[in-house]
């Protein structure tokens, strides 16, 4: 490999393009966004190498899309339009439906590998970018069997190298597990980031009051719109049944305090704690 | 000061314990606690130097009531009823309104200063007990001026000492906007928590898709219930009215998106986004 482009040089990109200028220092980074203020400070902060067009993409060994889920499936035909015939297009979007059904006639689908990185932080843009931020996470790839096997191969060997594990997943399947996973921990932290901020809006220094547990619990709440509001489109459907299911349980909470059975709400209590197990080796 | 009294050997408390013994090491620490296992791991651990009973409180110069707030209302007059008249009394409860009622008519209604400090982890027991938990940390003063003035410099003496800063409130003030900054995140969690464990029971591996994100909006929902379920009990009122405003942000934010409306969702999210600044300090 000599050359990889990164279309969108954000946080996801970003610290894509630091860990493989790290890993292969032959390799050379190139960055395409349509903020011009991004590419210039993943130069100034060595994130890429040199910024390049859709036009230099005929060159390109590898193509990481990296942007808004919205934007991606708009502009994943257009790439594959310009590529090589031996080029890999990898997208990294937090939703996989949408962008496979995109590309599912176009005569370069198996030119295109769909991955889920299961990282990132609440933060967004070039100087977001961090080394090792895929390191021992786990990667969701979508749709293997309509990829070329020696693309698929160079893919595997990319993750590989950036520590990642590997699971295969169908869209779909993938598209309703993440809502509850990822998506709906967004929404909660956003509503419960509002709710406060209403309430407490002409008692600002109350947030003297706020300790680590509010932070942890709201801290999603930092994240971009731009990236989370077409994510939420997209998976409209999957992220409504996990929003009607969690306001269940809260209403069912509620009328448990308002009827006074605190036994009852131990016990759930008790039995939500073995989240404990499940979380273990992800954080 | 000669001697302090620890009851309730757990977190809170033990993390205190291990502050006092680092700061003052002429000061004997004592532990009290109905769970003989924790009492020998706290000394085990050198958390505490022995274990007493409330015979020996009136001797105490100082007694930290670190327990569950529903046994701390029960326990807290027993202890007034037994401590000499120059012993200072000091509850850690997370609500602090029915501590004060509890005690508000007892003859020795100045010994006890009513405090909580913003301070602790999902984990409990003497095991989870570490140094410097409370350096920087807010602690939470209710009624101050019903203590002795000595007895209160002797507080303030304490607090400065384990790097705290300080704020007075009164009780219901206290009880009200805690519950939106604390209270309300734990149930958020353990319902966040509930809502993915069940949907996901069978499908366990599913939560390798899970990320630091998630592992942040749910770590709350790893707290005791011992210790939760009385102060959701005592905080009832505030509690419920945080959570109908929780409920119908999350209902109107799933409504806005079965109604297509995700301009204004966008608009939602950017406005939460300077959440970022009130945390700031925080974490």
């Amino acid at each position: 490999m000599k050359n990889i482009y990164i279309i969108g040089v954000g946080l996801i990109g970003g610290s894509l393009a630091l860990d493989v200028k790290s890993k292969y220092p032959n390799v050379k980074v190139f960055g395409i966004d349509n903020n011009e203020t991004h590419l210039e400070d993943a130069i100034a902060l060595n994130v890429i190498d040199a910024k390049a067009t859709y036009n230099d993409l005929q060159h390109a060994d590898m193509v990481i899309l990296s942007i808004p889920v919205d934007a991606a499936v708009r502009e994943l035909p257009k790439v594959l339009d310009v590529i090589s015939d031996t080029t890999l297009v990898i997208d990294v979007g937090s939703t996989k439906k949408p962008v496979c059904e995109a590309v599912e006639h176009h005569s370069r689908r198996r030119n295109f590998l769909a991955t889920h990185p299961i990282a990132g932080t609440e933060f967004s843009g070039p100087k977001a970018a961090i080394n090792d931020l895929y390191k021992h996470k786990t990667n969701i790839i979508c749709e293997v069997e309509k990829t070329t096997f020696k693309l698929q191969e160079k893919a595997l060997q990319l993750f590989s190298d950036l520590g990642m594990r590997i699971r295969y997943m169908n869209p779909e399947a993938h598209d309703k597990h993440i809502a509850y996973v990822s998506h709906l921990s967004h929404i909660s932290s956003f509503m419960l980031g509002k709710t406060v901020i209403e309430k407490e809006k002409n008692e600002r220094d109350i947030f003297d009051m706020a300790g680590s547990g509010f932070a942890s619990t709201v801290r999603l709440a930092k994240s971009s719109p731009d990236m989370w509001t077409p994510i939420f489109k997209q998976n409209k459907t999957n992220v409504i049944e996990t929003l009607e299911e969690y306001i269940i349980n809260l209403t069912h909470f509620k009328d448990m305090m308002k009827s006074d059975d605190f036994e009852t709400i131990y016990n759930e209590m008790k039995n939500t704690n073995h989240i404990k197990d499940i979380l273990e080796g992800i954080a």
